[in-house]
């Protein structure tokens, strides 16, 4: 083991190439919900996978139907765990362009925060992982235990190619413990382990009417105006309480527990603060559930998108043919996707006015994840992160979904430790998306003392 | 007075004539929508005007801030009506001109139809009003009553030049009725007369909660999200057995007389043809009225675009920071679109859910327009239709608006006779446009005897 002033001094000398390498990654825009963008994902994956062999790894790029996985090991190391390093180089997409104050492949820092599609979901929290493993392998010359690298590119849309891989290559993959650094701290220099997501079930629902676009005057009261039936099916989904109207929805969600509860409670949770930095007049949503509760642990019904007839500037007196909405229910820990989906079927297909022919499309579903509080690595993970970032982490919920965690569970029986270096209001999905620089560096440190923990206190 | 036959007899030897005029106007492509054609838009106006003069009509071309209007009149005639023709020499753009079988602007005659931009609107049923005053002038020296002509170059794009010479020239224009023919036949061979149009209050709606896109995991269920909101409020505008919920709404709307009702069941309105013609599985509306009776003479709301947040490939987990559509409401006579409008902001301002901004802007409104079938005017109107078409007409309402007729009302306190020689399937708008020539000189023959029924019936 090297001296932990060695490791140190060599993150120090670091900090720069660290950042330097993020910014090269961030300059390619792998979009993966995106055709157009097949070339980018390529150069992504072989930048990640280039960037593990200059380390020593053993690394292939695996071709799979879809976009390409990275796939990376170091030797095994006797007496010690092999722990999975899971990440993503795919980003969402970035519009709307226009409400970007730098443009989004091109990497800016301001006010110590870095500025780009991709900078805290995921490229740099990924990097942080792959950065430790340097400092160890360049001062130790290994190390102290088996870390295995697997890198997708499709986490933005559904992780399909990763759960085929998850199924040929459990073997290959096996391990202790999965390490993921996809989530956020719980606010600014108080960073946190997610013990819980929750899940999702992403729809598409596309009605048509008449054939082509009408005249709303000479046919509107006559046929029924698929935009208007659009209106009535979201709306019935949720009540005036929040509650989600799919048939057996509520079935199988398990209840925050009075310890959860009180924990969350005491969290340091300004929700002043909070409606400020959204820009919401008011915290809304499910009744009887605090904000946190309702974010972290609680299902919900949100319209993703919405379409249909005319966008222009001014009037058209058109009663449109089609329209169509993207929406997604968050689930919480037991609630099936599957089951949803079909409650949710039995209600639209009930409820979808006559005239109108509907079309559902299920797009991606996943359930939630609950670790236990008490399990070894987690308490690792919690000595890792107070070294890192000197202060004691907090133990939170994330209202997101990371799918890929329950695919470790269920194809390698391995729990999952997230570890979030980002911020709530990093804009992972928005525009001006950005990464405080100091918490890549402090993430890095966290990770390096990471696998000397995992080791050395007896787990 | 002449006697019919002489009449006839003039109208039976100039049918070439009346065909050539309407095929050297036919080739002058007035496109009001396009500056290219300012030059074909003035040689129309001139032509008009030059085949006004030369019947000895006192006729002027009025200058504008736009398209020049033709104005010409005969002497008024003591003891009987003052008629209003308007008409129209603009045309809609051709495009797509590949789908033109003959040039649009070059009219060609296949199985008894002009095929030309324009035969049908406006400027084949333009000109039987110009050539039955040539038939009265011709034969009898006079007409029996005194007309003037108004046609414009703007209708496809506004009449914006039309409105401002109404306020200017209401006085000039004084009159006891309008004719307008540029509307439609109820059927081949089934002339008909509107007597009721619909009028409009149109809206666009914008919703914002928080200030930016927030990732749909991480906030989803904590506070409103816009797209939701707008479903919801939509969703409130009609009840599940298509009613409008807007406070106050059906208030002033006139019902349907049982003869209306009688009248518009009479008609042979093929309901599964207009079905499949349109491409629409069923006929659906306000519970208790047929399609006829939903599409001419009930008013309703249409969502006419909607949108927010992600509309491209794929999903995107998105709580959108903005969602938006516009929306009209067709409106029945006594409906007043500014009480709609009051009515509307008073019902939003009460279901805009908390954590949303709402914005709802008034775009535009125009009354709806009812002439009794009573009026001695309509009765002459059916009397002359059925010596023209040698079939009486049928009473019918027209779902659309034509603010024109509106304005005639407000303006000149005048009532307007839709007389309409068209076919639903001419193609105004699209291509292919056509005029059945047998309808073209019923048409004329109608409005010849139309001239002499406004005065020698006791109106």
């Amino acid at each position: 083991m090297p001296e932990s002033t060695a490791l140190e001094q060599y993150l120090t000398d670091h900090r720069q190439q660290f950042e330097d390498d993020l910014c090269e990654l961030l300059r390619i825009p792998s979009v993966s919900a995106d055709r157009n963008y097949a070339g980018d994902i390529r150069r992504a994956a072989d930048w990640v996978a280039a960037r593990l062999r200059r380390l020593g790894l053993a690394t292939q790029v695996v071709e799979t139907g879809g976009h390409p996985l990275v796939y990376a090991e170091s030797p095994p190391v006797p007496g010690a765990p092999t722990v999975l390093v899971y990440g993503h180089y795919d980003v969402q997409p970035a519009d709307p362009l226009d409400q970007w104050t730098s443009p989004p492949f091109e990497p800016t820092v301001r006010d110590g925060n870095l500025y780009a599609r991709g900078a805290t979901d995921d490229k740099g929290q990924l990097l942080t992982h792959i950065n430790s493993a340097q400092a160890w392998i360049e001062t130790a010359g290994r190390l102290p235990l088996q870390l295995k690298f697997l890198i997708e590119g499709e986490e933005e849309v559904g992780s399909e190619s990763l759960n085929k891989f998850l199924e040929q290559a459990a073997d290959q993959l096996a391990c202790d413990v999965v390490v993921v650094s996809d989530t956020a701290q719980f606010a600014p220099g108080q960073p946190a382990i997610t013990y819980g997501l929750r899940g999702i079930a992403y729809f598409e629902l596309r009605l048509t009417g008449p054939q082509h676009d009408l005249h709303s005057g000479t046919f509107g009261g006559g046929v029924t105006n698929p935009a208007n039936a659009l209106a009535r099916m979201l709306a019935a989904l949720v009540d005036d309480d929040g509650r989600v109207q799919v048939p057996g929805f509520y079935d199988d969600v398990v209840p925050l527990t009075d310890r959860e509860r009180a924990q969350f409670a005491a969290l340091a949770f300004d929700e002043r603060a909070f409606l400020q930095r959204i820009g919401a007049d008011a915290a809304t949503g499910e009744a009887g559930y605090t904000t946190l509760e309702r974010r972290w642990a609680r299902p919900t019904c949100d319209v993703n998108g919405i379409w249909g007839g005319y966008q222009g500037q001014g009037g058209k007196t058109v009663l449109p043919s089609t329209a169509g909405a993207k929406f997604s229910f968050r689930l919480v820990p037991r609630q099936d996707p599957r089951r949803v989906a079909a409650g949710l079927r039995e209600l639209f297909t009930r409820i979808c006015p006559p005239g109108i022919r509907m079309e559902l499309i299920e797009m991606h579903g996943a359930p939630g994840a609950l670790v236990s509080l008490d399990s070894p690595y987690m308490q690792a993970a919690a000595r890792a992160i107070e070294r890192g970032f000197e202060q004691k982490p907090v133990f939170i919920r994330e209202g997101g979904s990371i799918p890929i965690v329950t695919a470790f569970y269920e194809r390698l029986g391995a729990d999952t430790l997230l570890l979030g270096w980002g911020l709530d209001d990093d804009n992972a999905h928005g525009p001006n998306e950005k990464f405080s620089l100091t918490d890549f560096h402090r993430g890095i440190r966290a990770s390096t003392y990471l696998w000397q923990e995992l080791v050395g206190r007896g787990v």
